[in-house]
C-alpha cells in the first residue's frame, strides 16, 4: 500500500436519511488529495478533512481551465462488502484525460490505494438502499498563480465523496431529448474524448435552451456536417433497431464510457447484435418511420441506463417504443445494476471490493 | 459612484524593479469582489486585500468550467495621470462571454467603478517604463458546492491587478508562428467567442507540441475544413497584402479582440484599404509565392502588436518580409502605444483616465 498520511476529522457528519440524498450536495468527512510540482513529481499523498480548500485567485484552472475529473460510484452489498465499480478503468481513463489537458500522469496504484483507504475511513457514509451509491469525483486542478496562458507547473489531485439517492428517484422512466442543431460541444481535433471541464461549459447553453423547452438533456451531433450522432449530455447513446445494438464509434469527440463499455460487453455475452459505427440522425428517423427502430437509451455512470422516449430534430417529433421502457433496456438496467450491487456474480470482474462493514 | 465596502491590507507591498517584472506573477494589495446568489442578483460589491481565496472543493467551476474573463491594461502617462485603455469596450465583452456561458449579465458601471476605486487604491503599483503596465484580469467564477452539470446559482466575480513588464523585453522582434493542422480550439456553435477557460484549455496541447518544435505559438485554421485562417492562440491575425489590411471575419469562433477593432479602426483611419472577410491559409501562400504577402502580424492586449516572420504550414515555411519588422507593424505598434501611453492625442477616446498621482 501506497505511504498515505491521514489525518482524520475531529467530529463526523451522519448520513441523511437515504430517500433525501439527491445528487452531488453532500459530501463525506474527509478527502484524498495529492500535491504535484514540475522537478518534484506527485507528492504528499494524503487523506485529511474535508472542506473548503485555499487557492489564489490567479490560480490557472480559474482561468485557463487547465483540469480534469472522473465519476464513479462505490455500492454497499447485501453482505455488507463495499465494491467500486470497474476503478481502474475509470483512474485509467483519469490519465488519459490527462494526457489530452497536458496534466502529468499519475500512478493508478496510488490514486488507488488513497481510494480505498478513503473508503475504508468514510465507510458509514455509503447508502444501503436499492439504487443508493457513493459518488466518487476524483479531480485534478492546476494551481500555479499565474495569469498567462501555458501548461501549469503546479497541480493537486482530489478525491471527493457524496452519498447519492436512487437516480430514478421517481421510477424508472423514459425521457424526452432534443436533437441539438445549433450548438456543438466538440470536434475532431479538440477536447470532447477528456473528462475535462471545458466540454461541460460548452454544454451548459444547449441545455438551458433545451430545459426551457421540456427536453431532459441534447443529443449532440458532429460538429462538422451536424449529421451524425456523437452523445448525450452526460450520458452515451444507443440504438435498437432490428434487434442490433448500435452506439456512435469511438472517433475522438465522443467520451469513452465507462458504462458505454459495459454495454457493449453484456450484450454481446447475450448474443445479441452490436455495432460501434458511424450513424446518422436520419438513419434513426428513418428506421423510425419503418418501424424498426425498437429502443434508444442513453449509459452513464449516474443513471447507469435511461431510455428515451423521446426525441425531437428539427421540430420533428418521434416516440419511441410508446414512451415505455425498452425490453433491452430494462434488461440491461437491472443486470448491471444486479452486478454492481452484488447481486448477481460478477462474471467479468467489474467490481473492486475496497472495505467490509 | 457605486457603493463598494473598502477593507485596506494592513501592509502594503512595493513595486519591484520595472525590469524585473516579467508578466502576470505579482499581484498588488488589493482586488475587487462581487458575488452573485439566484433571487438574490450580484451583491457585496467590495475591494479587500488580495489574497488566497476559500472554495468548496465540490465549487462547480473546477468540474464544469463555467467562468469567463477579461485582459485589459492600465498606463501611467508621461502627465502622471493613470488611464485605462477601452475598459468598456473589455467589460461589455466579459458581459457578452458572460450571456455565451449562461453567467448573470453584470452592471458595466459597478464593474467600471469598483476597477476605477481599485486602482485608486492601488496606484502605486502602475509601473511606469516604457512599454510597462498595470494588467487588470476580472473573471467570473461558478461557485455552488455541487457535483452535477447544471448552470449554476452562484458566482463571484474578482478584478485582480498584475504590474506587468514590457512584453518585448529584449526588443520588439518577429515571431515563428506553426500552423496548426491537427488540433481544434473552437468551432461555430461553440465557445470561440468567449473569452473563457475552455478555449485556452482546448489550446494547450498544440501550443506544447509547437513550443518543442521552436514556434512561438500557432495559427488555428477552421474546425469544419482545417482551411480558412481564425486566430493565433492568443492574439488576432492580420495580412498586409498588395497594401491592403486583411483580417479573418468574426464568426462566432474567432474573439472579438479589443486591439483587433483598434487596428481596423486606425488603418481605416490612415486611409488603408482593410478587409474584414473569409481568408484561407492557401491564398497567403499563393500571395507570398508572388511576392505580393508584405506582412503579417498579431494584435493582442499583451503584445498590442506581435509581427510574424515566419509561418510553417505542412512542414512548408515561408519567411515574411525577410523577417523583419513590417512598416505597418512597427507604425501600429508605436501608434497605438502612443495612445495607451498618452504620447499622442487619444482622437478615438479610448483612454479612460482612472486616477491622478
Amino acid at each position: 500500500m501506497t505511504d498515505i498520511a491521514v489525518t482524520l476529522a475531529d467530529k463526523r457528519g451522519t448520513l441523511p436519511p437515504e430517500d433525501k440524498l439527491g445528487f452531488g450536495k453532500i459530501f463525506t468527512d474527509h478527502m484524498f488529495v495529492m500535491d504535484y510540482a514540475t522537478g518534484k513529481g506527485w507528492h504528499n499523498a494524503r487523506i485529511v478533512p474535508y472542506g473548503q480548500i485555499e487557492i489564489s485567485p490567479a490560480a490557472m484552472v480559474l482561468h485557463y481551465g487547465q483540469a480534469i475529473f472522473e465519476g464513479m460510484k462505490a455500492f454497499r452489498t447485501a453482505d455488507n462488502r463495499i465494491v467500486v465499480y470497474r476503478p481502474l478503468d475509470h483512474l485509467n481513463r483519469f490519465n488519459h484525460s490527462a494526457d489530452i489537458l497536458s496534466i502529468p500522469q499519475m500512478d493508478v496504484n496510488v490514486l488507488h490505494d488513497g481510494l480505498k483507504q478513503l473508503i475504508e475511513i468514510d465507510k458509514e457514509w455509503v447508502p444501503k438502499s436499492l439504487g443508493t451509491s457513493l459518488y466518487i469525483r476524483p479531480f485534478v486542478i492546476s494551481t500555479d498563480p499565474f495569469v498567462g496562458v501555458k501548461v501549469a507547473d503546479q497541480y493537486t489531485v482530489f478525491i471527493i465523496l457524496s452519498p447519492v439517492g436512487a437516480y430514478y428517484a421517481s421510477g424508472f422512466k423514459p425521457v424526452a431529448i432534443k436533437v441539438e442543431e445549433h450548438f456543438v460541444r466538440a470536434v475532431k481535433g479538440g477536447l470532447g474524448e477528456a473528462k475535462t471541464p471545458a466540454n461541460y461549459a460548452a454544454s451548459l447553453k444547449a441545455a438551458e435552451v433545451a430545459k426551457k423547452e421540456g427536453y431532459t438533456q441534447v443529443l449532440w451531433l458532429d460538429a462538422l456536417e451536424q449529421k451524425y450522432i456523437e452523445e448525450v449530455g452526460t450520458m452515451n447513446i444507443f440504438f435498437k433497431i432490428d434487434n442490433e445494438i448500435i452506439t456512435p464509434a469511438l472517433n475522438g469527440s465522443i467520451l469513452n464510457g465507462i458504462t458505454r463499455r459495459s454495454v457493449l460487453a453484456v450484450a454481446k455475452d447475450w448474443g445479441m447484435k452490436v455495432s460501434e459505427r458511424r450513424i446518422s440522425i436520419e438513419e434513426v428517423y428513418e428506421a423510425h418511420e419503418q418501424g424498426r427502430l425498437q429502443e434508444v437509451f442513453g449509459s452513464g455512470t449516474a443513471a447507469v441506463i435511461s431510455p428515451v422516449g423521446e426525441l425531437s430534430w428539427k421540430g420533428r417529433k418521434i416516440t419511441i417504443n410508446n414512451n415505455e421502457i425498452g425490453e433491452t433496456s430494462q434488461k440491461l438496467f437491472d443486470y448491471i445494476t444486479d452486478i454492481q450491487q452484488g447481486r448477481v456474480a460478477d462474471k467479468f470482474g467489474w467490481t473492486g471490493e475496497m472495505a467490509k462493514l
